[in-house]
């Protein structure tokens, strides 16, 4: 038996609690012992919690208490959880996160604390929800050279995208709708900025390619932009729109951006929708694989905090440290990426066909909209500059 | 430093030496130990092979080396294959195998003698090839209990599928063309009839409800009857035509089938074509994941029975063997199971509608088909049976 404490109870953290009671039986096959929940860390006054005898205040109880041997981290940002991740590493505890911001920001140094007190730091959580995906990348495609990882990774903008698809509502209407089922946040700037999706792109770049990036230096360019025009001019060109990360192996680093991208609606990342997530990965055995499930959710988080739980005290002999890569790679200018381009523009077929020989254009009142072939962002900027383009998107090939 | 060996030298061997090779470094740290080739078990004389040193012919050779601490066992079938898995594990080293067929009728009996001598006993190359799979399913589900599985399992009668929605080609004509580009056996009843997904159900179902089934069991429907006829009126009731192999918890035991299924064209599945595999895991708290990617091939094989030679040497001190269940589980029939359905007759649209009141045909020709409401089977044939059905399908709902 050993103990484990959730640190934040929130939405993650009530979720957590509920599903290591309900899947109790299980999580101690899986973790080769029994786990009891020793501490939940919680500002609040709660005194009709269920969990009423297990809230703390004071994070050095938790901390002192040499039975917990796991802490699960569930409260976000890089204030409290970023102190209380290292003290409980120091304390020679294993730590499990859900936290996006603080794996990218801080992973490599918190990943470095784990291996030199000898315990695990896993944070399958903090990417794609409840979809197993950390885990798999380094795991079960470990007889692979990762070449490259994209996908959807952020469900409050793929409500939003799949609302604007599917019913022609714009932007601030998709948000607005979004923020009443509680799906975007009152202050939805790290979601439809794209933040949130850099932080997830950062960390799966960290373990794919050996980099470990600055989120801040990812090129990001979130949904604020994408008119309802474009998806209704997409879906009759054949594609429709998701925000991607995307990042993806160079001769001395990596590439990587995050964008709204043309999805062709036979790809398996176009029927990604709603709230669900799904990342692709290009191994050298494998070829392609795409995970796809719930990105973000109260018992789908959960699903994968607690199963690293049962990993950190599976592997107390023998701890799990992801390699979050080293600082020093070359981060690659997005710009020099060739991919075909949506260009929407109030310039006639004429304009177009000149600028674009072979362009097909599928008009809507003044504007139309076209794919071009493949090139680079200058190369494109150039041939487009004539036509006052009002809206560039790249094309997923 | 460890030795492990290959059993078998055909696709999958030799692609699991090439990976091996190719990724030495990568598998060596996911080990925690360097990973050397030790023998390749093959029948044949290859004078001329990059690998001639490592070959014999004899397996007790492998068996009697100490320094052979895993055994990848790539043969296939249930002959040499079982009883050398038998014997390594009983000489104490971890097997790992792609070898669905015995897994599917003899891994509760190999997974005993596994624990017994305290070794691995992996197979995730075993389902869905190169998708990580069960790992997912066993360790980073782990705190759901799994509700259903279903999926794409067999690339053959995919690429058959495929072939006949797209081109419209019939059963034989894909079928030929299959064989042309070797992605169909000279004899292809194995996959055309359902058995090799069947083999795979069985395996997902076994680590999924603890209820160990007999593959002979399940209730399994190839592709066969299949028509072109299906696939062309399917699509224009806003459907493809997929072989889904499926297991659902039940309260006593389990639910299990192999049958063609209806899938909405919106689905993640109906975007699965060629000769890729998709599986769907339904659990308590991550709700649905679709894992995706390449069913079958010789890298990808070798990419998840690589993973599982550096998982085995890595848990060398803590074995790992998934657990099948056991035998006893109620198998229920597949008739309960309610779902709607798709009827193609020759019946007039009048029949149709007097049968099936609310019904809506297509029609092509003479003949017309339709989707019903959600009913079990025996209440669909008798309602149907005055239409003299040509073709009755479940319909995924």
């Amino acid at each position: 038996m050993t103990k484990y404490a959730i640190l934040g109870f929130g939405t993650v953290g009530g979720g957590l609690a509920e599903v290591m009671a309900d899947q109790k039986e299980k999580l101690a096959a899986a973790a080769g012992e029994e786990l009891e929940l020793g501490y939940i860390l919680v500002r609040r006054d709660m005194p009709d919690s269920p969990w009423r005898d297990k809230l703390v205040k004071d994070f050095s109880v938790i901390e002192n208490d040499p039975d917990v041997t796991v802490v699960a981290e569930v409260i976000g940002g890089v204030g409290d959880a970023y102190d209380y991740s290292r003290r409980a590493l120091m304390a020679g505890k294993s730590v499990v996160s859900s936290n996006k911001e603080l794996v990218a920001t801080h992973g490599l140094e918190l990943a470095a604390l784990a291996r030199e007190h000898g315990v695990s730091y896993l944070f399958e959580g903090s990417v794609g929800g409840g979809i197993p995906l950390l885990r798999p990348l380094s795991r079960c495609l470990a007889a692979n050279r990762i070449d490259e990882v994209y996908g959807i990774l952020n469900g409050t903008t793929n409500y939003i995208l799949t609302a604007m698809d599917a019913q022609g509502q714009d932007f601030a209407e998709a948000l607005k709708k979004a923020q009443e089922l509680g799906y975007a946040e009152a202050d939805p700037t790290a979601d439809v900025e794209g933040i949130d999706a850099c932080r997830k792109t950062a960390i799966l770049a960290d373990m794919s390619f050996g980099c470990n990036l600055d989120p801040a230096a990812i090129p990001t360019t979130g949904i604020t932009a994408v008119a309802a025009a474009d998806l209704a001019l997409a879906r009759r060109l054949g594609y429709t729109v998701k925000l991607l990360g995307r990042a993806r192996r160079t001769d001395d680093g990596c590439l990587a951006f995050v964008q709204p991208h043309l999805i062709p609606l036979s790809h398996t990342l176009a029927s990604v929708n709603d709230v669900m997530n799904a990342c692709a990965i290009r191994g050298s055995a494998v070829g392609e694989v795409v995970l796809c499930g719930p990105g973000a959710g109260r018992h789908p988080t959960a699903s994968a905090v607690a199963a690293d739980i049962a990993d950190a005290v599976r592997h107390r002999a023998d701890p799990m440290v992801p390699d979050l890569g080293a600082p020093g790679g070359v981060l690659a200018p997005e710009s020099a990426l060739a991919s075909p381009w949506y260009v929407r523009t109030a310039a006639s077929p004429e304009q177009v066909r000149e600028a674009f020989p072979g362009a097909e254009p599928v008009c809507a009142g003044q504007e139309s909209a076209f794919i071009t072939e493949s090139m680079d962002r200058p190369t494109l900027e150039a041939r487009a500059a004539a036509l006052e383009p009002l809206s560039v998107w790249r094309v997923l090939a």
